[in-house]
């Protein structure tokens, strides 16, 4: 058996996520099912992490198991041959049986996009957040720098119905080697470890009529990026002031932050090892 | 009544065209009916020609008639409010009774986008033709030269059911005033003077990974552009040759031509008046 790495970029909008679901186009069905047309196997991919209907991705990474004898050379092309042009393999190497794609990663980083000007291109609408009311974007330069260090980030973690089976995942990305380090927010009482992730860098840019975050981590919880985006824009709009961030971070509590910013304008960019 | 003329940017690869049809989602059935929902009219809006399924447009022009008295500022904004995200208004002005979006247009620019890289990006996938193979661009380059001018374009023009009543609309977007000018290829027993068009430049040019062509005329019949891509990659790949492209011109035949290229990488880019 092989274990095959590769490295995937989507447009997520005509999906309904990474992760396989019975009856639904999701990056993850596709993928296994062009495997299985050219292999003959069964597998299911394994992704470095899932990303949410309409999410894309720049470099994704993706393990599976193979038995085939396919060269290495010929699978990208063949994989692109059947897969939909929303979806594209950039490349596909060898990987030792030890690697894989979620439990190996180091860090990864997520970009998010808003277009800032009147009018949003067509061409532009599903890869953006069209945002053209006041900001002050200093303000959000500086909250986003707040976020850098360790920290328990239950304030911006997804609150829904499959939450405890997510939480019990996503804890996942979170290697053990991160273990000594101490979030500045925790609680002796109200210490919820799993939520814990370091977040290396954080910082919004200017990109023409773009407004741009950046964030790279060692790991990120459900719709984590997202709600931070949205509670940005609420330090953007003067809604919260960067004393009020810094309370909703510590607060460990999801009622504390801003709403959930739309999936169009996330981008996974890389997953590092 | 005012005459308001309306320039429009559209992704067009959720639409079947720009024409209204009866059960399928169109540009121009859409933007009737965001106009209908704002004025309580019932107006069909004139556009400065069809687009076909899968074309896109930076700058389309429409008009159409209104008693109401919305003032002209607040049209943009109510119509994109209305409109789904790929269809976008860009501004909306008073016309003189006389303009008509199509008969009135004396030139007409159309760029059409080529993706040449090996591996092409899912965001640009609906924007572009993939065609990774070799192609020789200067021979592009040079055949593109050979239609400036007048010229009877049967060779190019699309060949279908509907040709007979698309070809007497696509007559009313060849001014009188271009009657004087005298196409090269027209043979006494041979002409067909609905088929004439005055091409004003056509080139080719790299930009990065595309190859991108750009026409300007006084007109296109009904699959021009599109077949003139097809030919031109016929050029690029060696199976014709110049004096070959001369020839099909020349035929006045549209079996002589090349295939349709794929609508996704069509863009009408400018109407001028």
């Amino acid at each position: 058996m092989r274990n095959l790495k590769l490295i995937l970029s989507y447009d997520g909008t005509d999906f309904a996520g990474w992760q396989v679901q019975s009856g639904r186009a999701t990056v993850q069905g596709a993928l296994a099912s062009a495997i299985g047309r050219l292999s003959g196997e069964n597998v299911l991919p394994q992704g470095s992490g899932r990303t949410d209907a309409g999410v894309h991705a720049l470099a994704q990474v993706a393990t599976f198991q193979t038995a085939s004898t396919i060269p290495l050379e010929n699978w990208a092309l063949a994989l692109n041959h059947i897969l939909p042009p929303s979806i594209r393999v950039l490349e596909v190497g060898e990987a030792a049986d030890s690697f894989h794609a979620r439990k190996s990663a180091t860090a990864k980083t997520y970009r998010y996009r808003m277009y800032r000007g009147s009018t949003c291109p067509p061409f532009l609408a599903r890869y953006v957040w069209h945002y053209p009311f006041p900001l002050d974007e200093a303000t959000m330069v500086a909250a986003a720098g707040i976020i850098v260090g360790a920290h328990d980030f239950t304030s911006f973690v997804a609150v829904d119905p499959e939450r405890v089976e997510r939480m019990a995942a996503d804890a996942e990305d979170c290697p053990d080697r991160f273990e000594g380090v101490k979030p500045t927010n925790v609680k002796p009482n109200h210490v919820k470890p799993m939520n814990v992730r370091t977040i290396f860098s954080s910082t919004w840019a200017r990109e023409g009529e773009e407004l741009v975050y950046t964030v790279r981590g060692n790991g990120f919880l459900h719709h984590m990026v997202r709600n931070l985006v949205g509670t940005f824009v609420l330090a953007g709009k003067k809604s919260v002031s960067l004393e009020d961030f810094r309370r909703i971070l510590s607060a460990c509590d999801r009622s504390a932050a801003g709403p959930t910013a739309p999936a169009t304008g996330l981008f996974l960019v890389s997953v590092e090892y």
